[in-house]
């Protein structure tokens, strides 16, 4: 059943009721911390069961979320169960299971990103079309009509307003879904506090051509604390369920050794006179190894950081409470289950340390590239000239998609990438030949740092970055077979060789290690 | 003999003078048409011969020039004569013979682009080392203290000013490269009409973090009509040379085909309401196709057209002319001889038409994401999923650069590539199954355009778009193998082969064809 975008794309009334009714005695001005009990009452609510009926075969539905936090939950299940229909999921970013296990098999197209292994091997089989796109980039395309228009808008709150509601643990994609979708259905989560209101900054990025934006520090705030649903069929469903936040690894040696090679770093930039003191506003990207480099700067003697960044995942925060940072600007609060409680219990003391932006805004290369942003993010694998793969094995199978990482590492004031040297025991290295995929070319690429150290190839051309990145990055095991690669290649300005470069996968492929039998 | 980069470094007064005093009865105030005869009284005239003895050995110069206008073409030639010096050469983008193959020979490093056989040769062999840097960002890096730091400023210009003077036919990275130099050294040619006072708009970028850049349309003047020269060391050289501007090739047939199809891909955006009825600001590429494919718009039935580009052709005057373009905003006004006589003659009427920025600017990230340009470019190649290589021939050989294509490329509101379907009468294919260097990834690259037809890639996951190009773009003798690869190939969300793709450059390097014996 394939859909026809068309049909998708047709703007229609869902359900031919009088849009504008159900929010007729709407007052005009909102306030914090509202009885969302009255307020309640002047939304039609109804069931999972009804909502899910409110979806069409073909629709394209926006769902918030962003990293598995702040998406839909009581929904999307119900949605499963129905068999008659297939639908365009977008998001945020990842996001649960409720939505990316238990629709895989319904799904037509997905978009931007995921990280869900059920989706995943849909993906790679052909089962779910997957376009992979930036994340910043993401909303101004879906507005500018390069992709099928969101139908229906199905998004969790901690709290409605008179003409709208508080989206919870993250923003992502949800304004711009919201303003697309003629159909709003909010999850009403009673598990998320109400008191996550005010820590939002909901701006809705115009197309171009526009005006600046008026975003000068990550501390700003240019929109409002609520999403807007004025003029929208709005439903509201009653639920209660947690997020499926993950636990995260404790810093492996080998992380650790990465965060204090990037200290090093940023202490000789500050020292040469290349970064002020508290450096400029970071960004860290997503997961253990991230999580555990910004745990390093817990006692770094750096203070007054700032985050400019995607999501605030648990050592952040504790640079927060811990006033080596500042403030932090991101798209989503991505905690462990019990850092997360902790979080709920302090909010009111954290607000004015941290805002949620959409990711259009987080994301946005004006913003980035005016602030001066440095970028931190993994990688599959960086070649021993600076490309960059961030998503695809042996340039085929895809992982979970590119992300934010080119938002930021193409417009940063200082773009790095790290990884271990080595993954699978020794099997793979980090630093190969050619990488099979370019996410980000050689031309973006500032600094990559392992456990074994850090290459700075600012103000090299191809042969010094390659001998940088081989004696400061791979590990011994692959030195050799590195230098070999180099010395035996032809060139030109830079010296590759394909075939050579594929015998590295073809080795890992048949003995198991890149090194060979 | 290789440069300290220390040495490089240090902040030192060039001739031990005071500098100030060569200015100081200098009025505060700057009028058009000044008389330059008066106020050279105020500077220091020098000869060819003495201006090049103020360079040292392992001096950083930064030369003005974008494209082969408005490039000092005297104090070059006699620095050429020197034989005991090596000097780093920068410029806006590619210069003259005078530069680039003159000081070939004398040249440790160069950047960021460059367009000269000599030139290229040396860098390809080695003997001259060079970073192949994006145009946009490469004033940005350099004030960020990435490179050795300018240490002469040798420029091109058409009049003094108090303080400072004025540029000729480019702009380029003149502001940036005078700001850090001490000494700068003025070729004030009186080959360049004075008349060209008021086409220039000097803004000197702030690092970052900055305010928002205030330019909100193409026409808006943000800066000065001059570049300072403030507290610089000043020389001047009274010249008389030429541009060695091109002539342009005539419009190929196959090219008239290409900007056929770019402009009926163009109509249906508009139809389809994507696009507003004059498009958006458009950015047009360097060279003969360029050129070509603007002459397209002239009979296309679009009016009100603006231009937001790098460099203005022959043809984008002429459409200023036709008023089928309503303004130019460029950093380069590079036309062939018999035009460049045409606009001196017309200057006073074209000046409120067209402005000439910084490169920064011109190929700035947050201007260009905000006025939404549409960005056209060619490329040496262009694989089957969209990544595309704009430098390396075989992935080896420099030709020129990225240039400015990634700055707009990435931040384009539709980013499009063309190029004729195949080079030396077929040999060679522009789709090939993998690029052999990338610059432009798929997940930037939305339009690609050859005489064959257009591939939409917007909204396409990989097979969708390897079956769009080869469909649409690729040359018919080249299809049905390109067809054949995708068919052979494993994969995953994209399906790849690197030695089946390698046997395509192995082709053409053993049969001189890329379809092989």
């Amino acid at each position: 059943m394939h859909i026809d975008e068309s049909d998708a794309r047709k703007r229609k009334r869902r359900t031919g009721r009088d849009v504008g009714t159900q929010q007729r005695d709407a007052r005009k001005t909102a306030t914090f911390y509202p009885d969302s009990h009255m307020l309640l009452m002047r939304y039609e609510r109804i069931s999972g069961e009804e909502a899910c009926k409110i979806v069409k075969n073909g629709d394209t539905i926006g769902f918030s979320g962003f990293t598995p936090v702040g998406y839909p939950k009581v929904v999307p299940l119900k949605l499963a169960e129905r068999k008659d229909i297939r639908v365009n999921v977008y998001t945020g970013a990842s996001v649960g299971e409720e939505i990316d296990t238990a629709l895989a098999d319904m799904m037509d197209l997905r978009m931007p990103y995921m990280t869900n292994k059920v989706l995943r091997e849909a993906i790679n089989e052909g089962r779910v079309r997957f376009i992979d796109t930036r994340i910043g980039k993401f909303t101004e395309e879906l507005q500018s009509g390069f992709y099928p228009e969101v139908d229906v808008a199905i998004v969790e709150a901690c709290a409605l307003k008179d003409d709208g509601f508080v989206p919870t643990t993250s923003v992502g994609a949800v304004p711009a879904f919201v303003s697309q979708a003629e159909t709003v259905i909010i999850e009403l989560n009673s598990e998320q506090p109400e008191s996550l209101e005010g820590i939002h900054d909901i701006y809705l990025l115009p197309t171009a051509p526009r005006d600046p934006i008026p975003l000068k520090d990550p501390r700003d705030r240019i929109g409002k604390t609520f999403v807007s649903t004025a003029n929208k069929e709005v439903f509201v469903v009653e639920t209660e369920a947690k997020d499926s936040s993950r636990a995260l690894a404790p810093p492996a040696e080998e992380h650790r050794k990465i965060a204090e090679h990037l200290i090093s770093f940023f202490q000789k930039e500050v020292s040469s006179g290349r970064l002020p003191k508290n450096l400029l506003p970071l960004q860290s990207g997503v997961g253990n190894i991230a999580n555990a480099v910004t745990e390093g700067l817990k006692s770094s003697g750096f203070e007054h950081l700032v985050f400019y960044t995607e999501v605030l995942q648990d050592c952040v925060l504790q640079l927060l409470r811990d006033n080596v940072a500042d403030f932090v600007s991101a798209t989503s609060i991505s905690l462990s289950p019990q850092k997360l409680e902790r979080f709920y219990g302090e909010i009111d003391e954290l607000r004015q340390k941290l805002v949620l932006r959409p990711q259009d805004i987080s994301n946005c290369p004006e913003i980035i590239s005016r602030l001066g942003v440095i970028s931190m993010n993994g990688a599959l694998e960086a070649d021993i000239y600076g490309n960059v793969n961030s998503t695809y094995i042996d340039g085929r199978e895809i992982v979970n998609g590119i992300g934010g990482s080119e938002d930021f590492t193409s417009n940063a004031y200082i773009s790095i990438f790290f990884s271990p040297s080595t993954k699978k025991n020794g099997a793979i290295s980090f630093i190969v030949p050619m990488v099979s995929h370019v996410d980000h070319t050689e031309h973006d690429v500032d600094v990559i740092v392992t456990e074994q150290g850090v290459a700075d190839l600012r103000g090299k051309e191809p042969e010094e970055r390659a001998k940088e990145i081989i004696e400061k990055c791979a590990h011994p095991a692959y030195k050799e077979k590195l230098y070999e690669y180099l010395r035996g290649c032809e060139g030109g300005h830079i010296r590759m060789d394909r075939r050579k470069a594929d015998e590295w996968y073809k080795n890992l492929k048949e003995s198991g290690s890149m090194l060979g039998s």
